[in-house]
């Protein structure tokens, strides 16, 4: 009841991307939220996120599937936990859709809580994605996996994607003026 | 971002304990958030909660100690997910405050996620509490702990504690009319 409270990553035990976006927080909030947009870049390429489902609530399911390049193919079912409309996302493997405590084997690094936060910056966005693990082992075995570089690239991808679709939207709105 | 949505427990997973009692959910909502009245109800005597903690918000702590009647004491370490005032309160043993995924040994029961649903019913509140379990295994293992029982006897003693508190202000009432 007392609201949206900043988030204080231990660092013993969470991981954290901070970057400065040049494109606009509500465009970021899209590419987070919307299945078409996300399948664009979440996964850094050779990878390829070749399903997904958004439920856009507190209980609703995320869920992605990533392949490999070698043609495996790795799902993820989570949970979300907060959406706040363009300032905060979070969600956790912990549990899964309508809160139920999960038993799907995590892997090396265990469950895990994702937050990304979203602050105005002049005309682009503050990105901050905190991963938020059960100890000191799955942050390590999460970094080891290469936490900075994976969600950095992801990152670029979102941003190349967003100007993309801020370019087609300004050549909409040139040829509407011809 | 579609709101609350109606809970669909699953009969193989879930537990459901569903009454309705004589007293308004403003004070049924009060007494299950508030630290002085929830420790006067909240373990069937002769058990006794000897200590709680409420950071009423989502990703806050919900904490308490329960003492049995031969002086053993049982914590118990939960984060609330949902606080929807007077109409649901959501909370989880899978997580800990701050959405950290738990690695507390949850026994026999496992990690389970519980859900207070209050409507309003006349001059009373129709109450239903839900236990979220991972599995069958969990569900009845909650449920030969002795789920329905030991939650209705504790909403007989809250239905109690809310019922003084009103005597007693009516008392108040009374006086200040003298």
């Amino acid at each position: 009841m007392t609201g949206f409270q900043p988030l204080k990553p231990d660092p013993e035990l969470d991981l954290v991307l901070e970057r400065t976006v040049d494109v606009p927080r509500e465009l970021v909030w899209k590419a987070w939220t919307t299945r078409e947009h996300l399948m664009k870049w979440f996964t850094p390429v050779p990878w390829k996120t070749v399903d997904c489902e958004i439920d856009l609530r507190p209980g609703g399911i995320f869920r992605t599937t990533m392949r490999s390049p070698e043609g495996e193919e790795f799902p993820n079912t989570g949970c979300y936990l907060e959406v706040i409309e363009n300032e905060k996302l979070t969600w956790t493997s912990a549990l899964e859709p309508g809160f139920r405590p999960s038993t799907a084997d995590p892997g090396p690094v265990g469950y895990f809580t994702a937050v990304i936060s979203l602050e105005p910056h002049g005309e682009g966005t503050r990105y901050t994605a905190t991963a938020i693990h059960t100890d000191v082992a799955s942050r390590k075995a999460h970094e080891e996996m290469g936490f900075h570089d994976g969600w950095g690239k992801a990152l670029d991808q979102l941003v190349e994607v967003v100007k993309k679709e801020m370019h087609g939207r300004a050549f909409i709105r040139a040829r509407g003026r011809q």
